[in-house]
């Protein structure tokens, strides 16, 4: 088994509201960034994993994504294996 | 001035406690995932930003880091200056 160093962004969807985007987006706006235009705002995981392969921590990353990491309705997400360091 | 895509990243510092990636940490266990070690969760917010150049949107979005978008005692940030569409 190798140690994996594995990161997770979820992001609400383009087609979706984002009310904490907005509210930042807003709040740029009052503290004089009038260059500001729209805000997104989601979430970025580090998740360290254990896993026999970079292609399994990858593939599980996607399992814990579906069944909790992201919102299936509302967020997209995407997932890259990044260090990797041997066990 | 053109457009400019920022992305940046907001995480908890590692010395720091992060109870929402524990409580992910937790219930990803909970479900059977036990090769999952410690977890992490922050922020990622994507700005879209008119600037005279890439340059001027990098520092302009760290200067919104420090007055807004990250609290300097308990996160990190890392700002990327992503795409550019010429306007």
């Amino acid at each position: 088994m190798n140690a994996f160093r594995v990161e997770v962004r979820v992001m609400p969807r383009a087609a979706l509201l984002d009310p904490q985007g907005q509210a930042v987006e807003h709040a740029l706006q009052a503290l004089g960034f009038g260059e500001v235009g729209r805000v997104r705002i989601g979430k970025h995981l580090v998740l360290e994993l254990k896993a026999a392969s970079r292609a399994e921590a990858l593939a599980r990353a996607r399992v814990m994504c579906d069944r909790l990491l992201a919102n299936p309705v509302t967020e997209d997400y995407e997932v890259a294996v990044d260090g990797e360091a041997s066990r």
